[in-house]
């Protein structure tokens, strides 16, 4: 651990936290090259089991071949495991560990995990962390109950059923998005039931772990005086809000291509499905490849927008989004504060939206641009639809990332990185530390747009 | 003139600016409407005489017809006067009417002018039209001259060559872009003569009038404390830097496409003249259908940017661009104040910088989804690369605006005008007028991407 304990004592918060999620792939990389793995023939270049591993800590579920033809058992329940731990955190599973052989928890370890899931206040910390863990397997058990108990009938067996179940259950929470059958839920298309457990695991996964922990608290009734926090009720109501208009904009779209022929409720069901779904998770009731080029962008901008942040989602985040909807209303308002829910945004966090936004389009863009010229048989909109997927950790595709050239895997890497780390720790982790100011100069306006 | 002022007295400036481009918009509809302005047995859809309107006043150049086989000499006359009412302004213009006439300009005139062509300081503004009107014609007189001299060689006589020698150097200078001969500069595409006059002209048109009266001033050595404004500053920076940036990356993109075969300096001077046209004149020297994938989307991006604040161009302009990078170099250093030049950005500058490209991103994602649905046989890149062009006020065109539907029209009508008017002036005119916040709440933090 000594060289763990270098980079804690030297790198600042943000720089661990990378330096984490990097060996967190490489340990996920040598799982992953262990012997058994494989099916039997199977051989994967060290470049392909790489970009399994990322997908796999990065919970995105992008593959370059097909994980049923190629993973074992052995190698299956290796992708679940690393699904977990990259769900969990790499920083919360640390902490747990600790805690586990009974070590106590310094005041830097406590620093990194508050940054890790953006908390700002200290205390707590150690407590946090058993809640994430014991609330997300209390889910993912629930979860697994329920639709082994529901799968009993379509299975011969109820092994088969567990086996499902817990699959399901693990997929769907950690948002992992892996497709071990080939099938993701199309089988499920009709079927309401699995549809809604789905989206239930999914939003409890993607709405953020604080957000579940002030709901825990909430409804345990312990503290008389609890207030939700400004976080939990920005960050709900956007991804609500997504989900809403997700929902309303791919049924108006597919109501006449898609969606055509299909009853109402299926097709509404289908809306819903997929707008919970491209915010993070990346499973499918139908094939995506016969959707309409405007849902495929309108799915691409929901998959950028990603999850809340302190969840297993990537993009740019809820808050971000919604800062910047709450920033322009304001502005155009002539107002100068923005107010929401009786309380202030501090502007360093608009400054901050804007700093991610601005770096996520410029990312999209150059990322686009590289692969228009690396991967010359592929279309504009599967190129904006399989890297809005990998940045927002989705996972969904149009069938591109099977066909992607080395240096199209290596981009594909680097956008499922920085979709999980997020862009403001990747920024202060190549930034280096803040520096005040000494000196000021005359202020000029100049002319904008 | 009853209406005009009681615009002027109920509207705020920006809604007034707004309202007196909806004028200009008319009258050029009528211009185009003339007997004998079409060709003899052409008939042209109101629609379509709109589209044009349109298209002039804002000095793109888009065209959903073939302008040479439409539009009669008399035609085309009408074309190059809109064009030229377009790039001086309606705003300067009608004040120059007001001082050929011998009226004061009042305080109200002066504000609008000022909003206009955003300047801070009131004074001075009638001797500024002066100036702007003043230059731009010198501008188009020399490099008429100039080219007219130098088309003699290529034409029959002298009618001819100054005919050609007029209508390319206003075509250049106001960014006009119109094709009335099919051929734009292909001609032209060996002598770096021609296309060197044409970029400096389309410099000249593109870098901003402030720009232009602060060099006059600077080179008639008058003011001995001379100091050129920050605005001057940021935008021919960033107009230099854009254009090198771009010629290097149209270069390296099109090396092994479109590029080869060429000699090094035909490649050369095709790299840099595209990348002086994207910013908005749209002039071309080869056919851009011809271009790769990688450089649409790159030119989408210069074409986005736009020209200077101020000039004849649109799109988010130069200044929103350079307040944005500098805003992200300085938040990763971790400085509170925007310094460049030995001077402070104000914060108010940043604000309208993010607001500004936030809107532009989201009407650039909105246009695209809707002719995406109304356009089924356009292609994605087709879409992006029109609606930037229409936008960033450009006129390059992938062939798809002659075939686009009503709906495709209006939303690039729409897309022109807003380039034009510019996003802030469009966004006070739709929001009203700024009210202070009487009362705070207590500020809290949430958790960003
Ligand atoms: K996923
Ligand atoms: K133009």
């Amino acid at each position: 651990m000594g060289f763990t304990k270098d980079i804690n004592r030297r790198a600042t918060p943000f720089q661990a936290i990378v330096s984490y999620y990097f060996i967190a792939i490489a340990i996920s990389f040598v799982l992953l090259r262990l012997p058994g793995v494989h099916k039997p023939g199977v051989h994967l270049s060290l470049l392909d089991s790489l970009f399994t591993a990322v997908s796999a800590v990065s919970v995105t579920g992008l593959t370059v071949m097909n994980i049923s033809e190629t993973y074992s058992v052995f190698g299956i329940v290796m992708l679940l495991l690393i699904l977990q731990l990259g769900a969990i955190g790499i920083m919360s599973l640390g902490t747990f560990v600790w805690l586990l052989v009974g070590k106590k928890i310094g005041m830097r370890e406590r620093q990194l995990i508050m940054v890790d899931h953006n908390q700002y206040k200290i205390s707590g910390v150690v407590h946090l962390i058993k809640e994430i863990v014991k609330i997300l397997i209390t889910i993912e058990l629930v979860g697994a109950a329920v639709l082994t108990l529901y799968f009993i009938q379509y299975f011969d067996n109820f092994q088969e059923a567990l086996l499902h179940g817990i699959f399901g259950s693990i997929s769907a929470t950690t948002n992992g998005g892996f497709d071990i059958t080939g099938l993701s839920l199309l089988p499920f298309h009709r079927d309401y039931f699995v549809q809604v457990i789905n989206m239930l695991l999914i939003t409890l996964g993607a709405i953020g772990f604080p957000v579940l922990i002030e709901l825990k608290t909430f409804l345990s009734n312990k503290n008389r005086n609890f207030r939700f926090s400004l976080f939990t009720k920005i960050t709900t109501a956007t991804y609500g809000a997504l989900f809403l208009f997700g929902t309303f904009v791919i049924l108006i779209i597919e109501s006449f291509q898609a969606f055509r022929g299909m009853s109402w409720h299926e097709a509404f069901f289908s809306a819903m499905f997929h707008s919970v779904s491209a915010r993070s998770a990346g499973l499918t009731t139908l094939d995506v490849t016969k959707l309409s080029e405007a849902t495929d962008i309108f799915m691409s901008f929901l998959m950028f927008i990603g999850a809340s942040p302190s969840s297993v989602g990537g993009g740019i985040r809820t808050t971000t989004f919604a800062i910047a909807i709450l920033f322009l209303i304001n502005f155009a308002r002539g107002k100068e504060e923005i107010q929401v829910f009786n309380r202030e945004i501090h502007i360093i966090d608009v400054y901050r939206s804007y700093v991610v936004i601005i770096l996520a389009v410029a990312m999209v863009l150059v990322a686009t641009m590289i692969l228009l010229i690396t991967e010359p048989n592929a279309t504009l909109i599967q190129i904006i639809f399989e890297i809005t997927s990998a940045f927002g950790t989705c996972g969904m595709s149009l069938g591109l990332t099977e066909h992607l050239s080395p240096i199209g895997k290596v981009i594909m890497m680097l956008l499922m990185f920085i979709g999980r780390v997020g862009l403001i720790s990747f920024l202060y982790s190549i930034g280096g530390k803040g520096k005040k100011t000494k000196y000021h100069y005359p202020k000029e306006r100049v002319i904008i747009g």
